[in-house]
């Protein structure tokens, strides 16, 4: 397949060749101040507003945000000139190898939403919660569930999460507990980076996606269950997830993933028309997921098993006349499927804390200080290529001295 | 009271006098691109940057988002500049009529928390809601109950509000329906805005309030009952009021309600010590809030009756080490008092439908297309003085034409 071979000689099956192109912002020890936009290639990063003769006050912003709002024509025609770059060797004095640079957050956070989109994920919650009552509630097969989460909180792969202190409230105490969460999980998400933004009053149909979906990342919604399960009702998650959210440092374009796209599941219940996608064209994708901790593969949930598609999740987050900014993230949701093996947080793997994870150093019911966690995924390319998304990794710091005290 | 009055010869009772000075951003028809910070002072807008000499960057631009990220002690600086330019006689050339300005969202909004701090109005809610069960959820009285609102959809006063439409399910009905909301409702409330940011996992004790919370505008929550009655369980309101939330085109500083300020009512169970206020300066405030439909007050609800107050809400929305960045703005959900007429939406006012208000025009059960809601407040100043809040108006525009079909 010579035309996913780059002039650095990636391997055919490099989940980072010339099909893949993800987006990022760096920066080097010399200019540590100086963010700037790079591609990544094989182990390499090009630096986009030296390499590529366009759009220069676009390409040389700090963060991916006036790229984004820029549009979808403009994408695909910086695109195409990094390809052609990397293709004809001009890209030679433009790339910096991967470990020599430091990766930022690639993109300034609008609002960030947070779905509930695996059925094999609520239906498991449901059981675990709710284990005499319909795991679903009556609205999940009608409406893709969502909320809002804490933009300021979302971090780059790689930023140390400490563990949150708070309220909990065991059924056998009277009154709540205050200290370190001591039910800490993970949550293996795909997220969605809004690029063009909408007008308020104005819904955005299913089929305009791509007009305002810049690209993909995955994403670890971290989550304190203890914490969470004291305060969900009846307004929903709040601390228990405000805490910090990690974020790959890599977007992918949404067209590397065009080899990906695969149907959603069968569908149940009849969808109102905003919602419906049986005659659309097919918005699921085939993302590969593997959850690690402490380097030990634990779990390996398959995006291509979620209820709802992000482009069903985008029609009904602003079928009320919501608007969208350059910057929004949407994500799905914990990802699982149906086997045990795919679940993709602790909370459905160990059976809230039943069956602990085994590893290597001992058992895990949910993730103790000093752990790491780290998701990657790959996706389905053209002619049997794949393509990488970037990894989002953290690892677990001990809460606060003082966090015991409440004071 | 000489002090309280400036050369204009405001009288002595003027809401927006010098004992006030609340900020806002404003632009006039001959350069309606140029945004500026003003300051209100009677009907007059004072031209901040050109009136005062002092950090000339931070006062030229275009949103109060550096001055509130300023920090403490120059928001105190400009503050004692502007009553001095105003009492010598200097801000003279630099005063525009109110009238002939446009008013702007004053600050860009960073995350948006919207709590749920009124006891009287949360045992509304639940009694309408769950009329067999416990009004309150057992964690009502432990921690003040919050969630993350959407940011992007934070208008200013004067925004026109269109009925979102969306999905509803009568208890009759086998399926959802779709179209234009039919419950659609207001919530007065009091907006915090954070000035001074916060660092990632580290809390910010109750004490420290006055060193990052900048100032209060009210906010009135636009909500759609039928779309978040549908949509809320599992994971909070989403839809149901995402559409719109409206603020105040003026920001007042705290330094301006230091003589509202009134202890909280008495706590009914014991509070964990992040959240005990019992031997704290008082941090409630007597606000006397009035709710307007059409121009009939309907409603007064008094701030004073907050069970949860502002210093506890920031505490506790960062207790598990989320931070704040400048441009938050945290909102005290719907005010209601104990009286009939002290309840702070029509869900409230009207028991769910059944008693509807009446208006000259009728009767109103739920918003009507065309209805003008603003909410207004004052709070008590030194020596008989009075504070006013910037109202927040907004009308109801019918829905989008297409918005029955779901297509």
């Amino acid at each position: 397949m010579a035309d996913s071979q780059g002039p650095l000689d990636l391997p055919d099956d490099h989940l980072f060749g010339l099909g893949n192109l993800p987006y990022g912002v760096f920066s080097t020890a010399d200019a540590p101040d100086r963010r700037r936009l790079g591609v990544r290639y094989g182990d390499q990063v090009l630096d986009v507003a030296s390499a590529v003769d366009l759009h220069p006050r676009t390409l040389s912003a700090p963060t991916l945000n006036p790229l984004m709002a820029a549009g979808r024509t403009v994408w695909s025609e910086v695109r195409a000139a990094v390809r052609q770059v990397l293709t004809d060797g001009r890209a030679a004095g433009h790339l910096l190898p991967l470990d020599q640079v430091t990766l930022h957050l690639p993109f300034e956070v609008a609002d960030y939403v947070d779905f509930y989109a695996s059925e094999h994920h609520a239906t498991n919650v449901g059981r675990i919660f709710r284990p005499d009552g319909e795991p679903l509630t009556p609205n999940w097969k009608h409406l893709p569930i969502g909320y809002h989460g804490r933009a300021g909180t979302v971090v780059v792969s790689g930023t140390p999460v400490r563990r949150p202190v708070g309220q909990r409230k065991p059924p056998t105490e009277p009154a709540p507990l205050f200290g370190p969460s001591v039910r800490l999980d993970i949550e293996a998400e795909v997220g969605f980076v809004v690029g063009a933004p909408s007008a308020l009053g104005e819904p955005v149909d299913q089929d305009a996606f791509r007009d305002h979906v810049f690209g993909v990342c995955l994403l670890n919604d971290w989550s304190a269950r203890d914490l969470q399960a004291w305060e969900y009702v009846p307004l929903g998650p709040f601390l228990g997830k405000s805490f910090a959210t990690s974020v790959s440092a890599w977007v992918t374009p949404l067209e590397a993933l065009d080899a990906a796209r695969v149907r959603p599941p069968e569908r149940s219940h009849p969808l109102l028309p905003y919602l419906d996608d049986a005659d659309r064209e097919p918005a699921g994708l085939d993302l590969r997921i593997t959850v690690s901790l402490n380097g030990h593969p634990v779990a390996e949930p398959p995006f291509s098993a979620m209820y709802w598609t992000a482009a069903q999740q985008l029609a009904h987050m602003t079928v009320n006349g919501a608007s969208l900014r350059t910057g929004d993230l949407f994500a799905s949701g914990t990802v699982s499927g149906p086997g045990e093996h795919q679940r993709g947080c602790l909370l459905e793997l160990t059976w809230s804390g039943q069956n602990p994870v085994q590893l290597p150093d001992g058992e895990r019911a949910f993730l103790q200080d000093g752990d790491e966690v780290t998701l990657t995924a790959w996706a389905p390319g053209p002619d049997g290529s794949r393509v990488g998304l970037g990894e989002v990794t953290g690892r677990v710091e001990a809460a606060r001295q003082d966090g015991a005290s409440g004071s």
